[in-house]
């Protein structure tokens, strides 16, 4: 094992979870396993033999993707845990991507008023954002996140041999907020990500990169676990405009995944921070060069820019019927709380649709 | 004002609750104020010209009613407020008895991962425990307080003018939990409520009643907030079987109150805490005879036995397939995680019954 961080491991053999299940130190009365048919078909046999001791645990096994982490599949988690009658001092696994992780710790959190969960996220994205921080939430009518609580695990196991198994476009929706926590957090670390090639993943040390990741985060929720004081929010930056992005693909059917989605996000509140005097040119070209060698723009036509200032309006940072952002500095320090009309939000997205233009254009005349 | 414990005032003008609205110290946005049909019909005219700044205020109202403790009408609850636009610097007034505090406390808790509420309890039961100690739940599938969380409202405001309004079974209804309080805790208040005459409720000086129930609820509750060391299992004494009673009656659309249904559920328990030798009967006797004062007893039948036994198996004290009680040492001494057996569960209640037949007996005999 090699790196921990609190109740955090990073490790290859499952070691840790072994001698957890197997010591039962905190007189655990059942083991339930929740994941979904993606899961079971690609990693549930590889699990059980790693953790034999969960042969005799019960699984739930619930359907695959972002729709289904809504209040009826929670309703059917929880009729199921009834039937299994789980207890208090049961506990729940959570084996799985964001959609698994947020969803069953909401599931368990508020079953018999919370019962112990651990997260083992099987995506990068999961591994360096989803299942740390103690958020836990469903969408609710087209709204992500919209209902949920803050809880903690009592133990995250990340293991990067599931990394490995991962499509691409699953490592860029990771690649996202990797480039985030940078951003908003720690220059150094952006200019470490800089150098890497991730469109050559598979040889990557990932060990490292993840660590720093779960790092940063760390230290920006443990000054502010319930998003009270408000610093927190730094870790929304490209969330505004990327969340309104996600929501407005994923209603109208169309692929995108969520690192994907923030990654335009950030291009977007990067031109905001630039035009609200904060960040530099020369810093919002780099950062739009970064994203841009591993992501497309999506374009949005102007008829839907209704749609998407409807979803910016409900989010979560809003409040007094004004509409708020996180916005950088300069890369490496975010601010909160800053107030934006909307004009200068829709401005940036048809910013973002005139980079894509400028990029066919180019592409053209190069042929 | 007379009494304060911390954010709990007793109070009878409602001066904390206009000052605290007026002033705004918290930067509120919205207030919502969530009530039930008969709440609205009884008291929300009354409740308005004592505070005049909600009259600009949204209301949810609800059906009243247990049986609307549910997810469902959580679900319908939410989708106002997303159309209310609350935002999460808004507040939720939870005007009511135990099921709307219950019930609002859990969806202002898991709405946008939490929001401010406050509780004002309109009857004596919501007064003395439902609206406080941070439990926050609903009803799922026939099993009481199955979904929830913890979690505590920033003010709680008791005034007894509610009390004036109420009718004799509500009364009683708190009257179970605050006997409770008594004996597991305090024998000085026991031996304080024993000289009352909650018949002539209407005459009675609540005030101090209510401050007493709240610092002995309020002790044990500080002591273990989470229930996670046990100790707050203690006021559970007489729900193990008390809520297996009501259930069953409510399965079967039959009218009983809480209170009522744990008071029944203490004579039954008190009978399990002489039989394994820990009350002796002078005090079993004296505590059968001050419930039975008020409190008829509801015959269970055997074939019935079953389905109680069900209920109790889910009680969210239980592990390990065990069933556990909080159990009485003498009036004012409770002890918990008190492992009981099927057959002993059973006789409490036959004894129940026999003490019904015994009463009616005598009363034919006297005839």
């Amino acid at each position: 094992m090699k790196y921990k961080i609190n109740n955090i491991y990073i490790e290859k053999k499952f070691i840790i979870l072994n001698n957890f299940l197997n010591k039962n130190k905190y007189n655990i009365s059942k083991v339930i396993l929740l994941l979904d048919n993606n899961i079971k078909k690609y990693y549930l046999k590889y699990f059980l033999k790693k953790i034999s001791i969960l042969k005799k645990s019960k699984f739930i096994i619930i359907k695959s993707g972002e729709k289904y982490k809504n209040i009826k599949t929670c309703i059917k988690i929880w009729k199921k845990l009834i039937l299994f009658k789980i207890d208090k001092k049961s506990i729940i696994i959570n084996l799985g991507g964001g959609v698994i992780t947020d969803l069953g710790g909401f599931v368990s959190s508020t079953f018999k008023r919370g019962i112990k969960f651990i997260n083992i996220p099987t995506t990068l994205l999961g591994m360096i954002d989803a299942s740390i921080g103690g958020k836990n939430a469903i969408n609710f009518y087209n709204f992500k996140n919209e209902i949920g609580i803050f809880n903690n695990p009592i133990l995250i196991i990340i293991n990067k041999n599931f990394i490995k198994t991962l499509p691409k476009n699953e490592i860029l929706s990771g690649l996202g907020e990797l480039l985030k926590y940078g951003l908003i957090y720690d220059k150094k670390y952006w200019n470490f990500l800089k150098k890497i090639d991730f469109n050559n993943y598979k040889n990557i040390k990932w060990d490292k990169i993840i660590y720093k990741a779960i790092l940063i985060k760390k230290k920006i929720i443990d000054k502010d676990p319930y998003e009270k004081l408000g610093i927190r929010k730094i870790l929304n930056f490209g969330h505004t405009i990327g969340h309104s992005i996600e929501s407005f693909f994923l209603s109208k059917n169309k692929k995108i995944t969520h690192g994907e989605a923030i990654a335009l996000g950030m291009i977007c509140e990067s031109w905001i921070s630039k035009k609200i005097k904060k960040l530099n040119n020369n810093e919002y070209e780099e950062i739009c060069n970064i994203i841009l060698k591993y992501f497309k723009i999506k374009i949005i036509k102007e008829k839907y820019f209704n749609k998407i200032l409807n979803y910016i309006k409900n989010d979560k940072k809003n409040y007094n019927n004004n509409i708020y952002f996180s916005l950088l500095n300069n890369i490496g320090k975010c601010s909160f709380n800053k107030k934006i009309n909307k004009t200068l939000i829709l401005n940036s997205i048809k910013q973002m649709n005139k980079i894509y233009f400028l990029k066919k254009k180019k592409k053209n005349e190069k042929i």
